[in-house]
């Protein structure tokens, strides 16, 4: 398969380039009019070392469709701070303690200032949305405030899905429920907003463009990416060095989190396996031991769950790819369009 | 001073019913294509027993201006779930117990489902302002937008100035500091975003309608008639019947909230009485006795300090009216701006 790295590399560092501008000139207008020490907390994450994936798929979007980087600037950086929003949640959610390379904010100030971090950079997202209005016209702003609800909806229910495995301790589910549950909470999120956010952004004026119809594609292709990332990310966590990967390894399985791999070792384990690993995995976090999550980690290779993950992920790798193939009625073929191909030839090949 | 209790009464329970009816159309709508026990969830603390203090301002400000109920319905809504998402963290942040009459969203499903839930009502909310721009025309679907914007970060710096007081143990405060901190958190929320969300829905058309200068005397307005509210709740918090009031008495206390009364308190009480609340109130939540909380409410009784609440309090709704008094332009002399000064009577008669 094609593979640029380069070009892979480049993209994502000048789209993080890019939002990390916009979000230091939205932070110093705020500390200026506002309650400061709130915004030192706020830029926290954003300005912890990321990948800057959802602003490179949004700028990649926008210029696939022929618009320029700064037709979708502010609504990346939106996007980001959604996103970094999500993570101070999700972090207490999970009860999490490291989030790149560095400890969670409830660690660091406590669940309720950290619910509050939360919210307020919910809040401070919805400034570079309505200056869209100016940037590129009232009716594509709106048609961008209707995909943000709709990420952020998704996003929820997604959430409340995998909240409530956990409230029931429920592990006995399919991959279906696995794919479901991740098309809310992450594929929108991660790709099918950006996507077609950007597309939005970056499409020729007009009074219909872009049309619902061209838009639907992108959910599709953001699906299947969407999934191929998660696995892919999980994958990491079980497998990475933990200097490189910024959260503790193995913290998936600690937490109990619902994977692919996690669920197909469930499935298939001998009985005693699948008894010892249900146990531990009812334990609360503070009270499993490394050697608990290491034999668990073990099994799960011994069993070949972790290599069927790696396949479920290519499979779904090799979908987007497919959709991608069949065209995307509202992007031309360009270097942008070339990055958002090579992003899913990168999964594929960085895939442990 | 008049007073029509009838008419404050009747307004706030007609507002109460018109945005519960458009609410269980937007639960309807989300539970058939959503994910149902998610908006289970949501629907709790809206459908709980409250005031309707929101939307009825909002309202009355709308028809004050000149406009219908229904341009103003779905501006209410949003404002109503807004609220509701902010209850449902603010008593994750501050451990709270109950809210109106039973247990709290976070002692029934657990921290992790409650923020959840919280950010899930934030997200509700948008569906609503998103349907003003069919309801009351684009312009002035984003000059909401803009108003619930700045509410919703006024009211994250106002909780963050709070959370602040309790992560560093100050009670050395002086009454600014507590008006500064209840202007962003309670003000924007209750009524200055209420007041000027109602005018705008509700003001004449036209291309500049309603004027930044018009809308301005709507913020002094609310700052003096939102301190005026707030410190009347929390004498309510102090002195009235559990069953009438739906949350503990003395929650506040337990909480160590910083309120005029407690503060004057410590400012004024005798040396060893001042170190004796101080040591109560830096004891966490869990181990305040009844005693405790029973000795600190009669002292600051027996010091003045709640005497001096009321009077603050009546002073500010003095400042209120005669804001009011000196006239509102956007306002006409109707029924609804009746009940809007009727409304501040109200409350004075009222602070027990």
């Amino acid at each position: 398969m094609p593979h640029d790295v380069a070009l892979v590399e480049r993209t994502l560092s000048e789209a993080r380039q890019a939002v990390l501008g916009e979000l230091e000139r939205l932070f110093a207008e705020r500390r200026r009019t506002g309650y400061g020490p709130l915004y030192d907390l706020l830029a926290d994450y954003p300005f912890r070392e990321g990948k800057g994936l959802r602003p490179a798929i949004c700028f990649a979007a926008c210029r696939a469709a022929g618009g320029r980087t700064e037709q979708a600037l502010l609504s990346a950086t939106a996007l980001e701070l959604f996103h970094n929003a999500f993570l101070v949640h999700d972090d207490i959610e999970d009860a999490s303690e490291f989030r790149r390379g560095r400890v969670t904010m409830a660690r660091q100030q406590g669940v309720p200032i950290a619910i509050n971090v939360g919210d307020a950079t919910n809040v401070l997202a919805i400034e570079p949305l309505l200056g869209n209005t100016e940037r590129i016209g009232v009716r594509k702003a709106l048609l961008v405030f209707r995909e943000v609800e709709r990420m952020a909806r998704e996003s929820a229910e997604g959430q409340a899905i995998e909240l409530s495995w956990i409230a029931n301790e429920s592990f006995d589910l399919a991959d279906r429920d696995y794919v479901r549950m991740a098309y809310k909470k992450t594929c929108w999120y991660t790709v099918i907003a950006p996507l077609r956010i950007g597309a939005i952004c970056g499409s020729a004026p007009g009074p219909l463009a872009p049309l619902d119809e061209d838009l639907l594609v992108l959910v599709k292709l953001g699906f299947y990416a969407g999934i191929a990332f998660q696995i892919h990310d999980d994958l990491l966590n079980l497998m990475a060095d933990e200097t490189l990967y910024g959260k503790e390894i193995g913290g998936d399985l600690r937490e109990g989190k619902r994977t692919v791999m996690l669920l197909h070792f469930i499935r298939t384990a001998p009985a005693a396996e699948r008894e010892r690993a249900l146990t531990i995995l009812r334990q609360p976090r503070a009270r499993k031991s490394s050697e608990d999550v290491t034999w668990l980690r073990e099994s799960m290779e011994r069993n070949g769950s972790i290599a069927y993950g790696r396949k479920v992920a290519i499979e779904y790798t090799r979908r987007a790819l497919e959709v991608d193939a069949g065209g995307i009625p509202l992007f031309g073929q360009n270097e942008d369009r070339r990055f958002l191909r090579e992003m899913l030839n990168y999964v594929i090949d960085r895939i442990k």
